[in-house]
């Protein structure tokens, strides 16, 4: 996971994938899956019989051994799935990188595919619904029976003390929303192509939970799947697309979150795991905010996007709303963010489209391309990794 | 993975621990969780604080989150859970070892806790309970409505083709169950410690999946929790116990198998699991079956071990009945299995117990010893590992 090691052994994204994104995807998560990854594995030009590492989200309805038989995989070495939900996604990242550097695999494929608007939706109280082994321990029992039963209620608590401690409204939320809608007006994928907004529709939307979250301050619901294919760096070099190498990858569960909300730490207006995340990825590159030319950070609602510029040091503690104010998110900013649209306004593939883009990034082939990108930082919260150019 | 690595790297184990292993253990699965990962954490002289990767089974109870708040870990850098049950116990291995090795984490403890016996039974039909994602594709729903709804009926229909192609009979298995019970007759930690057993008590247990499975060729069911605990070559000489090196790890999902049984590939007499697990070891490590000293094959069924020994080339095919009647298995003999008694004859804490047993012979420590020992085999059938002496 350092700059230092043998090429031969580093990992590198050489294939993504992605279906459509819609509301009603009309097929099988399971063929959704299989659609991403069989278009992951054509983009980097290799066999979908040669993946031998498999990696998803706890939360993913399908089964390794389904999907490797529809794809043809012929054995697996290594199958894992991350937790934490989206907040996790970038985990994937950094197992399927320490698999390959380790030399376990040589070909990992990461996906993630979900009917989650025509099937089930994220949005809704869940109902009925066991939390499986390695959901958290506390979230769902101390938090449902007072009413807190959607991620929306969730993230608005943790967030209305910050916007209590530094003086921040919701309008400055929405600033986020519509620096990203504007980079989704001109993505073709993106669910919102073609239709920028205007701050005053971000504040005439309607409250979702007031005075944190408007509708437009939270992500999508979609129905997709997105599938990203790596493998050491000398065997990227000679594939169909440039290389584009995993720097560091890391998940970061410090003490006192929890699985996908954080309640328990001593400052609420401080996202400890995101700092974690930060001191490690630029422990093991040498690194800083400073060289980063293009940030994906996960925006399943506005004020995650705020806090975790402050908690990668992309500007000081009670700093981010004026950092989006001056514009350093959007095109030509110092530091564009989510320049698919993110999951407010490309699509909520959990997470995983936010990866591809970063990949795009460094490739040069995004819809909104950022000059001279040498390295994009990946963020989910409780996971992160830095993307970079191969220099060879 | 290979013998050939970076010292600093290479991952070993360096401590192992344990609770009592009962019928009733009278307390929560996250206390046992709890006790065995301290003990592990004492046996190799490591603060809790500096865990920083957790690798269980996706069948786990517990959480990371809670188990760290209970652990005291400040920051996980890794979490994943295997798939496939027991028969994907030594994949624990390596994932955890991959992640040593590539530099994500410098701590990682593997665990499995549970009140099986108290709390629910494996050997009983599974009722009113959803199979999670990763859990997969036909095994329940293809299985279950006719009548196999216990792993005993679904192993058995496997083994009793394997029965059928090599003349093997309930008496052959019966010899495993003997030999693996008189090393627990000498293993304080066994259930069945000053409890030896003769063929013919063997063959008068009832049947419990008739012509196969005789109750004395199942596991035990079990209260109990184990963990290991890992960390890298270079660190692990100046720690309180010898270095127990992971030459090789890897978990093998060939095409056509299921999460825990085995019913779709061309030949059911053959393990292509344990067969591709084996082609791996062997082809990381440049060793082969007359290099190992002893071995620990799962053995939630007598008939696996026998089949094991074939897919790991230790005899022909077809020559397992033969090898188990010369009493290689047991004390003195060519290739001592789960000197420990086994799952069948210790306990059954889902395969970690075996794994324990081979840190134990490696270390010289094990209530059963074999002499000069070099190299002990681990499976899973899914799952395999090599673990060597530290030569330095």
């Amino acid at each position: 996971m350092s700059l230092s090691r043998n090429p031969d052994r580093q990992a590198a994204v050489v294939g993504i994938g992605q279906t459509e994104f819609s509301k009603a995807s009309g097929r099988s998560e399971l063929q959704l899956a299989a659609e991403c990854i069989r278009s992951a594995m054509a983009d980097a030009g290799i066999a979908p019989a040669e993946i031998d590492g498999m990696v998803t989200f706890s939360l993913d309805n399908n089964d390794e051994i389904g999907l490797g038989r529809c794809l043809g995989i012929e054995n697996l070495n290594f199958s894992s799935r991350v937790p934490n939900g989206g907040l996790g996604s970038v985990g994937t990242l950094a197992h399927a990188a320490a698999v390959i550097e380790s030399g376990l695999c040589e070909v990992v494929v990461i996906w993630r595919a979900m009917n989650e608007r025509s099937q089930y939706r994220f949005g809704q109280p869940m109902v009925n619904q066991a939390i499986a082994p390695g959901g958290g321990t506390g979230f769902m029992e101390w938090c449902a029976p007072f009413g807190a039963q959607t991620p929306a209620s969730w993230i608005a608590l943790g967030a209305q003390r910050y916007m209590s401690t530094y003086g921040v409204d919701n309008e400055d939320f929405g600033r986020i929303a519509v620096s990203q809608r504007q980079y989704a007006a001109t993505n073709p994928a993106a669910w919102f192509h073609g239709k920028p907004m205007r701050l005053a529709d971000h504040q005439q939307s309607r409250w979702v939970a007031p005075p944190v979250l408007r509708l437009l301050d939270c992500c999508q619901e979609s129905d997709g799947g997105v599938a990203l294919v790596l493998t050491r760096l000398s065997r990227a070099r000679h594939l169909r697309q440039p290389p584009v190498r995993v720097l560091a990858a890391t998940q970061s569960m410090p003490f006192d979150t929890e699985v996908a909300t954080n309640f328990y730490h001593g400052d609420l207006a401080r996202m400890v795991e995101g700092e974690a995340t930060a001191r490690r990825l630029y422990a093991l590159t040498g690194l800083g905010p400073q060289h980063m030319q293009a940030a994906m950070l996960y925006d399943a609602f506005t004020p995650l996007v705020m806090m975790q510029l402050e908690a990668f040091g992309f500007c000081g503690p009670g700093e981010g709303r004026d950092f989006v104010r001056d514009g350093h998110l959007g095109p030509g900013g110092r530091l564009p963010v989510n320049t698919h649209g993110g999951l407010l306004s490309e699509a909520y593939i959990h997470g995983v489209n936010s990866m591809a883009e970063g990949v795009r990034q460094v490739r040069g082939s995004a819809a909104n391309p950022v000059p001279g990108v040498e390295h994009v930082l990946l963020s989910s919260c409780f996971a992160g990794a830095i993307l970079g150019r191969d220099q060879n």
